[in-house]
């Protein structure tokens, strides 16, 4: 997650960069050929544009409003991650006759919530584990096909052990259920991209209609065409990059939902429960950039 | 479902391939009068041109949302699906006295997703479930309308079995009720097709307007017209076929929900919670599709 | 509801019909004045048509999509209807220690879906519910306000009756309290009609609009007026007739849930949960439509 | 609330009615100096017009959705408490060991909801309240601060006094609580008006636009301008009076969600619960509205 | 939370002051410059103005509509744990079998709501929890991350102490949990501002499309281009301005969401429930405001 205030013109240029410098490219040819060769070669009316800004313009809002509220269904999964997070360590250490096991219950969650964001990243999160978990598990983890899940359900066969009253068990395991549904939630985000009509298209028609843009401007703007024409196309490729950038929130890119975060404030909100002696700090941002 | 990076122009045009052609000829026809016939024939002003299609981009754009929304309630549906049944597994063998009636509940509930898969695709599943049920209940669930709540409400009858304390006899209840209200959910989709008008007249309009563009566009663009309009016109129809891939997801087409992956997903899962070596593999997608 | 495959352009021309040719004889009135009689009589500059057209645009995509909104929830309210019949049936069937009970539930719950039906369509229910009350609880029902809601209220003082144990018993509860909130739900879309700013200004409006068209048109469209005017016109009163057929969805009309449809098949799964040998079909398409 | 069918042009002349007379003026004004003074003084090109025309539809269309989310909310949240109300009723009735303690609590929520609809608009309860409530209880009420959250309060200390099983109680609890969620969704839209920026700059933009407007049409109106303005005037002047309508829902105006009428149908629907002969009608409209 | 009736245009004009003040500068030096230098140096026709306001526009309504969903979810969060605040407060009172536990338990979610305030406007809260906890705990307190999350898990330990029935406690863990949820969301909008992409952009765009105004309109609207310009930049830097102060919602500024005001309007709710004497008011606005 890119924190506020970096985003100075420089990032932006080299956000949409290499397009642009393409597209300006393209809009001083347009413009010398117009102005060496003669007008009737690439002169364009202006009504198509119009048009044809408009439908375009339908994609690209449509396509924004979509990938943001993936990207913020994304996070609001994670911080309900956090909430469950909480709310089991909370009532482990509430409700559960066994102290002992409700400082299990709250360290698996600490080790689900890391291989979780391993999973949602697909990085091995075997190094990451071996802190929190037993070499027999970790074995036979290696041999199931979601690592976060089968931590989850060896957490459930746990809860029982300790003979808890089973109103107080059941509690347990509608929170447990919460944070099923929560990476349940993630998994969908993660695993259905948006349709493939509504990802490429887009970017199909925007570029046409940046290389349109000189041609039904030239007539009107002269030589002052690379200059409007380039404006124009930073706009509508900005709109472009913003909703490529957003769509997919579980990337290792630097506009994900912070994961590294999320997951380190889980842990040190856990062991602070405990009443643990961790030392750990939260995540501090690299060159402004929030993992 | 089309996975990411396939959509190569060629396959779009194929996409949106007949009308196009069509469109094409008829803008080809317009130029041509105008130039053999002279303008006086075809000509039609600007203004309502930009009146119908600011019309018609009102429909386009609220059934493009509207469809896609069907989609992602369809699979955010199926993610709730894939929960509960995770859910299901988990607190049957947590909560269950019994393991060998938890087993059997997972395995009744893998079936249940495939019978429900063949339900909302209109297949016949007896081949599938034969696997996974008794010859008497395949004979029974012949007789019933809707297989798959049959086998849902069976399974229920099997938990008093064991006679588990009433509490964790009503958290499984819960977790049987959410199962039932993610199949209402696609039952409704299914069975509720988009509103006849914003199905068929979208359509309408979209086509009568590509006949309208050349009418217009001949004054201004004189020979270029098929070029400009046949763009703007591929703009418009793909945002009409947009919509339509979209709109039910549950019909065996390379656009639907992957409920083939999904299913087989949850059944690797509920194996891998049960600790069976099934040696299933997740789906493959073929040609770049994910069924 | 009209099922897909039906709106031909027949249908649609009655669609809008009346309106429609209204305006063609406004049309051609405002071109033969313009033609015999000068155009210094009729003429309209083009700015006040874009500005009152995009205003008009505004109205007319808010009413759409709340109309469609308030459509679509309802279904979805019938949706949760069915999702929490089967529950109950499932529960009554699982959870009640005395089976007679659960059918007598079941059975109740079919002449509460029945009576809901009628009661948000305002007709007279006691025919129907002959078959499934007795002669006393018919005769209190007639002195009571809401219906449905008594039958729904004389079904709980049933439940505590076999002695269940209070966990199941308040599991059943809270199923009866979901089907008091989606009764609660469609009561509220019944009653409470779009506001009227809301539902009358558009119709208003597009009128006004239609009327000042052909004036703004006359001058650059010459005699194809009547064509241009019209075309543009059929697509405002189209997207009105569209609110006005979605926003009130339980009315007896074509457009309606189909709420014959919906309580026919929850009577049909439920007495297929019971075993029954009841011989009841779906309710099939009247002339494309499903009531 | 405004029922159908009582829009007529009057009442929406007077509806907008005091600034149009004001706009007609101004724009009478306008083209006389035009016509006796000469174009030069009040003309105005068109492009600023159609500029400041959109940016104000962004203003209004967003406001208009809004102030409808919010008065849709409001009506939604008086549907929950229908609901709960009724809920809360069913339950006590059939959970509670002692008849006469569930017919004190229906009695309370009838207070209770009176209460709640005196709170939102601002009205002294007291004289209503003193045929539902004892004189000791009223004096207490009369130092609290909020008299229904009060009310509710001392309803759920009465409830364990039968002794009923817990886990009934603590379904009645949970009916509480829905209550209390539903009075505070309320308050919430109460308290809280929509951000000043969105109240007041639409209003004053759209002012401004009106005052603008026949300057940038007098040029190619002329003497039509008047009636070209204050139509488009009008729409937008409509448009921004709608929002006001809407926004603030519990205000004792004829736009309010119909609170009398509302916690009149509860008191009767609990009351037919309860087998009372009440004798009392549902609210009935005056002149068109209901209360 | 600024309040009606305090928008007038002095405090408009102060809102987006400064920029709007170099704005006017620079439409007057434009003109300047095409007064007495000649049109060929400024002119800039209008055809990209239209496109870049159209694409300017989609900027601002996706990011005004976001930023006011932030505000108001911000709000409804509050709303929610007003409610919870008074159903803990209340369950606690009826459920728990000791009084003075239950008094403790309102008094620490009073400490509880007054640390959650001042932890999201990154205050320190000590000054204020000292009325409210004891010493040993606020000592403790200083050495975790989170403080009310800490206050929040002590009050949980506290609730089993009197023994209550198992079913009592889960009830009141649930409400613990949903006031726990209620944290959880304010934190994240807390702590993930809106992705930069569309913090940053629009305000460069919207700058930049207002630089470019003057140039695009000079030429026709002449000597009155400051005018012209400068209005409709005011509707751009206001709709910019708007999106800023909404967005984020717990800084302490005077469009925050009334935290103070909230949380004492719990401390007298929860007091009044506890019947004491506590002498405290509603906080009163400062100017119009409340914070």
């Amino acid at each position: 997650m890119i924190l506020p205030g970096r985003a100075h013109v420089g990032h932006i240029l080299r956000y949409v960069g290499r397009p642009l410098v393409w597209l300006l490219a393209w809009d001083v040819a347009v413009t010398a050929v117009w102005y060496f060769v003669g007008p009737g070669w690439v002169e364009f009316p202006a009504l198509p544009l119009t048009l044809l800004g408009s439908a375009v313009a339908v994609y690209l809002s449509f396509r924004n409003t979509t990938a943001y509220a993936r990207w913020w269904e994304a996070r609001t999964l994670w911080g309900a991650m956090v909430n469950a997070s909480r709310t089991l360590a909370r009532d482990a250490l509430t409700l559960l006759p066994d102290r002992s096991l409700a400082v299990t219950v709250a360290h698996r969650q600490i080790a689900y919530v890391h291989a979780l964001r391993m999973h949602l990243r697909r990085q091995a999160p075997w190094e990451e584990l071996e802190a929190h978990l037993g070499t027999d598990e970790l074995k036979r983890l290696r041999s199931v096909a979601n690592v976060p899940n089968a931590i989850h359900a060896d957490t459930a066969v746990l809860l029982p052990e300790s003979r808890p009253d089973p109103i107080l068990l059941a509690t347990l395991a509608r929170t447990m259920s919460d944070i099923s549904n929560a990476q349940g939630g993630m998994e969908r985000i993660k695993n259905t991209p948006l349709p493939q009509q509504y990802a490429t298209y887009p970017a199909i028609f925007t570029h046409g209609f940046c290389l349109l843009l000189p041609l039904g401007l030239v007539e009107s703007l002269g030589l002052y065409t690379p200059l409007g024409s380039t404006v124009a196309g930073f706009l509508f490729l900005a709109l472009l990059q913003i909703g490529n950038d957003m769509q997919n929130p579980f990337e290792n890119k630097e506009d994900d939902v912070p994961l590294t975060t999320l997951t380190r404030s889980i842990e040190i909100d856990l062991r602070d429960m405990l009443g643990e002696h961790h030392g750990l700090e939260p995540v501090k941002p690299v060159d402004g950039i929030l993992w």
